[in-house]
């Protein structure tokens, strides 16, 4: 029996994947259950104490990519963690972040403001070949999103921790990063919240962006953590001209509070997290699968290195 | 020496792409100038008695993909008449239709319309792979689109007078118009303005086209020529629920009137003929390389066949 840890989607139940697997969905059928005697937990959001109330834990397995707020509970227990990895995740973050670059490239949030006032005019307009995304994050998602956007007929570099070899991207890695940073116009962020990215993208990175005649102004696309980006110095560089829009699907708080200035800026495209958002379905499947192999004794796959934080 | 009959992009100056070669740029400097003598017209819009003005001309180069003003001219001369054909053209136009599929798919406008309320809610959201995008005109453009937008995830399929055999892409001709319209999700005009095309965008199609349960309705994508499609029966679709969306660059007047109620229906993109707007600098390049094919005894490349009308 696994035990479900979040209504991952409201009103969509993850039990059509699972393969007749019965599941508990907690919390919301959590009334005077004991957990006593689980062995797999199912997790996105996590309560403070939420692992102590499954004493028989052997495996935890996120509902997404990221598993910082897993990492980040302080009674979390020493078992493996295994991310989701799915086709339809990485197929949903990179439309989105396509999406988000031809946006930005095209300009249709200033096509949209001329068609609200019914006013037909042409704006001088960058091709993609004239434009660098340059990706923060070389995993699964941000080598899928390069392809694409590359095939679009943009040039794509990436950067990230350890230097990843890809044809036909230029990658880039620690000590590359002011020349990655020099060199791209929509900076795409994909990476996991860890110590090492916290408050990354802020006022004096977005000040290395390139500065390039056939744009007016580099863009920030964020699908990564919301702890990655210091919103302050990201709407206070959207205002003074440092950058000239933004794509955000991550948030520092979520949902985005009311009161954020992000919602009502120019140019500022905001999403509530759901870039790659996972089908509940397809979730349940990959968990069914890990668990018949781990109860056949395969090893489980796509196991969280805890030291690196994903 | 060239005479270009229209100011491609105002602003902008197609000399940079013509290696000195000089152009005479009409209207603008037509004050008592005689085109006597002049071999080389660039055409866009066409005046009605535009080329009898330029008695000695040898050859007429369309400055976009589509020439059906050209041939729709009273006094066309029988001369070759060569189409636009340039990579920029190509990746221009399959930004807009990537960009615009995508956008429809990924619900944008709605979240658009959540952003403004600053309302933090996600939508139930179809992956690329089940909607089917149907292309209409598989020549250059039309293949290109299908290419990205099978990369991006989306089933495609092609309709085309003659039928183009491309691998991984079903294509159809005249006889599986219906099959091609009742298995398409997002319907892609690319067709040029000939006798065959005009009108054709109506509600009759519209109505074939697939009930999708992963898709709220079907949409229509219009970057073809204005006088393919019926607006009327196009506004009365999207307000009794036979289409969901459109996305419109091309109308049956432009620039569109003021009174068209296609500027402020929900969820129809409006943009002003800018596509594939051509590359002025890329326009002269091309027309300057087919002069010198043609003055150095080679043939001319991408002749327009006045019977197929394009």
């Amino acid at each position: 029996m696994a035990v479900q840890f979040d209504a991952v989607q409201k009103g969509h139940s993850i039990e059509a994947g699972m393969n007749g697997r019965p599941v508990i969905n907690w919390p919301l059928e959590n009334q005077g259950v004991s957990l006593d005697g689980i062995k797999y937990a199912l997790v996105w959001q996590v309560e403070p104490d939420l692992f102590q109330k499954v004493p028989d834990l052997e495996v935890i397995f996120s509902a997404g990519a990221g598993v910082d707020k897993i990492l980040s509970s302080s009674s979390v227990p020493n078992v493996p963690i295994v991310r989701f990895v799915d086709p339809t995740l990485t197929n949903r973050m990179s439309e989105w972040v396509c999406l988000q670059c031809l946006m930005h490239l095209r300009q249709q949030r200033q096509y949209d403001l001329l068609q609200s006032k019914k006013e037909w005019r042409e704006l001088r307009q960058a091709e993609a070949k004239e434009l660098c995304v340059g990706i923060m994050g070389m995993g699964v998602l941000g080598q899928d999103a390069a392809k694409k956007l590359a095939i679009l007929g943009f040039e794509v570099i990436g950067w990230s921790r350890s230097r990843k070899e890809i044809p036909g991207i230029v990658c880039y890695a620690e000590s590359g990063m002011d020349e990655f940073l020099s060199r791209t116009d929509l900076l795409v962020g994909l990476l996991p919240a860890t110590r090492q990215t916290s408050g990354f993208f802020n006022r004096a990175v977005f000040e290395k962006l390139k500065r390039n005649p056939s744009m007016r102004l580099p863009v920030f696309i964020n699908a990564g953590r919301g702890q990655s980006q210091v919103e302050k110095e990201l709407v206070e560089c959207l205002q003074d001209g440092t950058l000239g829009g933004a794509s955000l699907d991550v948030f520092e708080t979520e949902p985005l509070p009311a009161a954020s200035q992000l919602w009502g800026l120019d140019n500022v495209v905001v999403t509530p997290h759901v870039a790659a958002s996972s089908d509940v379905i397809a979730l349940g499947r990959y968990v069914d699968g890990q668990i018949e192999r781990y109860e056949s004794g395969k090893p489980l796959e796509n196991i969280v290195d805890r030291n690196a934080g994903y």
